[in-house]
């Protein structure tokens, strides 16, 4: 039942395409450089506003920190900020990620050079973010002494923390969702992520990540030939013949697609904007342990979940691995540069292939690739590698089911900070809007992190008379709507809004 | 009495020449710029370790943050931290500032371009210090697990909270001394310094503020013929002629003496390797104000002052007002970029010339000299606009007597902070070698700040088991005892040590 449900909102969300113009773009100039002062190149970056549940000066700023996505993909995924907004007359401010969507300094071209790319460091995009905060509260009436609620998923859950814990003059709390602070080298096996990935495909049957564990044999002994790999061109419905040498992108391709499956393992992806069928992994299981597979080979039961993941919708002519989208040319640097992320599996107590994590070897390709040095030490210097001792007014939540979780804050840092495990729970589904389907898990886990941002706001704003008023100073900052106008973009309704509706 | 003792301790520490060999000094390379890839650049940064008191892995490590002073002139300004460490059984560590002493990016050509002074950043200085902290931690024997203790005194006090605020993972608490963490615009009246520095003469008597008030109308008169400037050159002994083109400088230079000795305005400056005379303002009022001037013209008077101020021991040949010093100029650069410090005078409140704060010609003139530009919202954006709301474990203390305590935090910040206002104290005089002639105010300020360190490094031991451990990992820092070999550097015993010695 609660799939048929699911299904028919799905269903609503994109045959009504309901949506809604509740935000506008704005821009933002600021520093490309903010630790170096010859460096006086600004770019802009964009920032959208939703001001209609705001009560100008009696409600908070709800401030989200974007990450690897652009506005458009973040606003569908991050739906409680909407949702809250009303309860609290909160203003609410999706601030976009530097070398993300359209807030490029140096436009593409920035990904040609590592003398432009070099500025992507989460220093930076936190100082941007910091920039914009105190530009807020200098122009916006009635911000000055708002309380701001920072907001953040994923690597955006780690900027909404660390916003609040090195800027706590400007930011008053945060939500951190599915923040993988223990990412870094030393604090989690590098084991441990892939075989959580796994548990998600065993969680469906055994038989699934069985199947999954011995297709990477198979891959590799198909690609071993040309004719194979020929083969392999068709199987996957690639755009391009592959080669031996670019057989290990298609083999990381796939690699990806189960990561991403477990990842959005959403009873309703809909809601957060993805094409994904419900419970996808599921989908995918079941696609690989056919109850009759009528003689189909195992690899195209392999593509059936490539075909899912990445095509779903069906949009695709074929599918391009060698165009890596500019989102994942900047994560990629920041993967090679201060989040490094090592990963490793055997084949037995996961269901991937052996590979073994090579610090030396890892450094040497992201040379290549992006001309930088990884430098491992900075989760230690700038992240406090795991040990935030002085947070408070954080929440750290993580879903259970969620593979990242594996790095996620488990133990609150210190008294004033939370930490929620939602039972069930896939990547920052706490973020997402709610729906029928949720769970009581979900339902506690939104209801307990809202009464502590009411607590924490409240807190603020009793002790308000003691911040200083920050005076009317020229400055290097400036921020424009748009040029062309006010250029409004679409965001999903709640679920629970359109049954409302209905 | 006090007056006599004060002086036969100050006759001992010179006569005697104590001093012990106690710090050693080693070299750190890290990084020019902590916050952009490309940039792999490093640079030696001194670093000096005293471990003759400490208990491995047993005591805490003291670890002092430079300023604007070598660590020559800072180790005998400090000697508290010396002091305290037999109790604590502590390391201690002196780190250099960037730009500062010999720790010199680029060398002495730093000074020669703003695309290299430009990395000469609060945050890129708190990255070293941050990035020694963790390399100490991991090298040290010992070290790893030990709480970190962070000291400063003015703007290194500045830098001992933010430290322990920004990288609470490595440093567990901080005694910042001095601090002018208001000192940014729009915080604290541009009034409020040179009112203060004209209360620490006025306390001497109203006519010593007097003498000094209307001394400026004749010091600009005298200077507006060339034989009057050819006078001024005479009378203040000055190496070079002036012209009106420089009579600017001399002025800026007899202003800045009396803000020196109202700042050092200690009963024995020879314990922070002064060479100034016991209480110095008022030995400066007694020149300025003599019972019988015997017709000696006022300037002459004034003369006095600044010979009291800049050539006490009588080293110098002449008084050079042109050869800036370079850590005067990597000071102009700072106060010309983030640490903005608007002050002005009415020369009625106060005992100076009527001087505006005119932002825009400041900006302009800072561009000149630099090639930069002023950034007067760093002071919000990046240290809280003396607002400082989840800082804990940190200790803010300033001496009443101290002109700097104006831009001080007068109201603890959380429950978790301490603040200190020493009555008839000088500028950081807690941080100094105590001595018999402390007052009441002063034993008991260090006393309280001493049990205050006691009881969080003791808090910090027993929560120790959930520190993560620090992974071995290749890094990109490494420090080596300077290639010459172990070379020692001169440290004062502290007054009481000396008289204990007797």
């Amino acid at each position: 039942l609660a799939s048929k449900t699911t299904i028919l909102l799905w269903g609503l969300c994109a045959s009504l395409g309901a949506s809604v113009d509740i935000f506008k773009e704005y821009s933002f100039t600021t520093r490309v450089d903010h630790f170096a002062y010859h460096d006086e190149r600004t770019y802009e970056m964009r920032y959208f506003v939703c001001d209609m549940y705001w009560k100008t000066g009696g409600g908070p700023v709800f401030f989200y920190t974007g990450s690897k996505d652009s506005f458009e993909d973040l606003i569908t995924k991050t739906g409680v900020v909407q949702e809250w907004a009303p309860d609290f007359n909160a203003l609410v401010v999706f601030a976009e990620h530097r070398f993300y969507g359209d807030s490029l300094p140096f436009g593409k071209s920035a990904f040609q050079s590592p003398a432009k790319l070099g500025y992507l460091t989460t220093e930076q995009a936190l100082a941007d973010y910091a920039d914009l905060v105190l530009y807020l509260r200098r122009t916006l009436p009635g911000a000055e002494r708002c309380p701001f609620v920072a907001f953040g998923g994923g690597y955006g859950g780690i900027l909404a923390a660390l916003l609040r814990i090195k800027y706590p003059h400007l930011i008053e709390a945060a939500l951190s969702s599915s923040a993988p602070m223990r990412v870094f080298a030393g604090l989690t096996p590098c084991s441990a992520y892939l075989r959580a990935v796994t548990e998600a495909f065993e969680r469906e049957s055994a038989a699934c990540a069985a199947a999954i564990r011995q297709s990477w044999a198979l891959l590799e002994s198909t690609a071993s030939t040309n004719r194979g790999l020929r083969d392999l061109q068709k199987t996957f419905n690639l755009c391009q013949n592959i080669d031996r040498s670019r057989y290990s992108i298609l083999r990381d391709w796939i690699h990806m697609a189960y990561e991403t499956l477990a990842r959005d393992n959403y009873a309703d992806p809909s809601l957060s904007g993805s094409s994904l069928p419900p419970y996808p992994v599921k989908e995918a299981c079941s696609l690989l342990t056919p109850s009759d597979s009528n003689g189909t080979a195992p690899l195209e039961l392999v593509a059936g979940v490539t075909n899912l993941c990445y095509n779903f919708a069906g949009k695709l002519r074929c599918n391009d691995i060698l165009n890596i989208p500019t989102s994942s040319y900047s994560m990629g640097f920041q993967k090679c540069t201060e989040l490094v992320h090592p990963v490793c599996s055997d084949g037995v107590a996961d269901m991937f292939y052996p590979s073994v994590w090579d610090q030396a070897q890892e450094t040497e390709k992201c040379r290549k690739t992006y001309g930088v040095r990884s430098d491992i030490t900075k989760g230690y210097l700038f992240f406090g590698g795991g040990n935030l001792p002085s947070a408070s007014k954080v929440i750290f939540s993580n879903g259970d089911r969620d593979p990242w979780n594996v790095y996620g804050i488990k133990d609150p840092p210190s008294d004033e900070t939370v930490v929620l495990v939602i039972e069930g729970a896939a990547h920052h589904e706490d973020l997402r809007f709610s729906s029928p389907n949720d769970s009581d898990a979900l339902r506690t886990a939104r209801s307990v992190a809202k009464n502590y941002i009411r607590q924490w706001i409240a807190e603020t704003s009793n002790t308000s008379d003691t911040q200083p008023e920050i005076p009317e100073i020229s400055q290097n900052s400036t921020s424009s709507r748009i040029e062309s106008g006010p250029k409004y973009v679409l965001a999903l309704l709640s679920a629970m809004a359109l049954t409302a509706l209905r």
